[in-house]
């Protein structure tokens, strides 16, 4: 490899062992995902981490975001690098595996409860979760919310030798606060805070019931994120040659469009200013 | 796999098999790529195609466009479905391998020809043309332009033993025509002739260079594109979940902004209208 200089990369090597292959294979596409509730026309995105059975820890999240359409791993940006930095708290910095209770962004309102309901939707996602859980390294599970406390709790009354073992943290979504501010008027100071206390409240059982791979610090939260409680996503969780601002917390990509038509069928990527590496340009 | 219903999908199983592997985590980034040349704020795009020793011919273009900067793999879009046309033509569905002279995009004028000379980005693309190229079951080289052919030839007269059983198709790329329109003011209909033409010419000889594993069929072009002419992408050669509109000749990538700045910076990427399976929206 004469041609090799600089750094070494990783990226992550996708669904290539069983059983994933096989489930990336058999994903479920609008014949159960109705398009009136999920945004079906961006494909499905899987997951992000271990495959590889060294995961120690599962979080369920929702459905994939923006970001996450571009990118097709989930939970990266600001609302991934939160959860890092939890998962840093309590001794993992890359044994873990993240799910989300859907496979495709939702769209509209009511339509992540009512596809709770959803049989093929359970069905898939308890065949991912008998495939992280069941006889596996896996310890303890974290839920990002209600719908993902919901879909967990579905599968583990359905599984109950394979869950008992299982340790269940329930806790706010990584972006609580923002969603709560705008829905009822409060600061957003005082959701972030309540957000904070709610991560707070979950931290020492979540630990307990963790092998740290890093030194454990479970100083709590503050009332406000500081600079520290966030976390780098690594390189080795996305796709091979994916921009490194890919997995910033800068935001990069927006749906845009003046009426809902044009807005459901578009998403702008603009490289954020900080990764704007290039010499200055003609006009 | 209860939850099987519907299709099952192919996908690309990426870098996970030596030597890409090893290729794809030792890539050069703009250590060696200069940024006033190439957009190496995107990251670099490998390839399309087969990595498993099954192809039979080797595509080597030039540069990733917009589009392929979204899907992470070459030749997408109208480009690769004249190309895979071609292929078809001459008995190749599925069993070929397509390489870019550069992993990064061309910015500006003259850097295509000026970074031919940059021995780290040579050593790199040499080092993945040994892996393609000597002693696989590789038995053609199309060579898409004169960018291709001169990084070919630089390949070939120093691995003189291997390259001598290979033959050359040195063809004008898929999308000449346009190019060369907009930049000699001759119309669209002519230069797309001449493009055909030039395809025609190479058709025998490349299809006696090659074992065809679907039938051969030699009717040459006409003097403007059919239907038939092209080919679709197969899902095959894209990365886990990606859209099928990826694929599809429909424009769905555009670089936008009112200036070079903003422009260099920004991907819109829009649903295009017949990919769009959603129900009527509410404003």
């Amino acid at each position: 490899m004469e041609a090799s200089v600089g750094v070494v990369h990783q990226s992550c090597p996708g669904y290539v062992s069983e059983p994933f292959a096989t489930l990336v294979a058999n994903r479920p596409d609008d014949d159960s995902y109705p398009a009136a509730d999920f945004r079906t026309e961006w494909g499905p995105i899987f997951h992000r981490g271990r495959l590889d059975g060294t995961a120690r820890v599962l979080v369920l999240g929702q459905d994939p975001a923006t970001h996450e359409t571009i990118s097709r791993r989930i939970l990266v940006g600001e609302a991934g690098q939160r959860l890092q930095g939890l998962l840093a708290k309590v001794g993992i910095s890359e044994s873990y595996v993240m799910l989300n209770v859907y496979l495709y962004s939702l769209y509209g309102q009511g339509g992540g409860n009512r596809q709770l309901k959803n049989q093929q939707i359970a069905d898939y996602r308890n065949a991912w979760l008998d495939a992280l859980l069941v006889n596996t390294e896996v310890t303890a599970v974290v839920a990002l919310g209600d719908l993902a406390t919901s879909a967990y709790t579905s599968w583990s009354t359905s599984r109950a030798p394979a869950a008992s073992g299982l340790h269940l943290s329930s806790i706010r979504h990584p972006t609580y606060a923002e969603g709560a501010a705008r829905g009822s008027g409060r600061p957003l100071a005082e959701t972030t805070a309540d957000q904070l206390a709610n991560w707070n409240d979950h931290l020492p059982a979540l630990a307990a019931h963790l092998t740290p791979e890093i030194a454990v610090d479970l100083t709590p939260y503050g009332t406000a994120w500081s600079a520290g409680d966030l976390a780098p996503i690594p390189e080795r969780d996305l796709p091979p040659g994916t921009p490194a601002w890919w997995r910033d917390i800068a935001s990069w990509a927006v749906r845009s469009g003046t009426d809902a038509q044009q807005k459901r069928a578009t998403i702008t990527v603009t490289v954020p200013k900080g990764a704007r590496a290039w010499p200055p340009l003609k006009k």
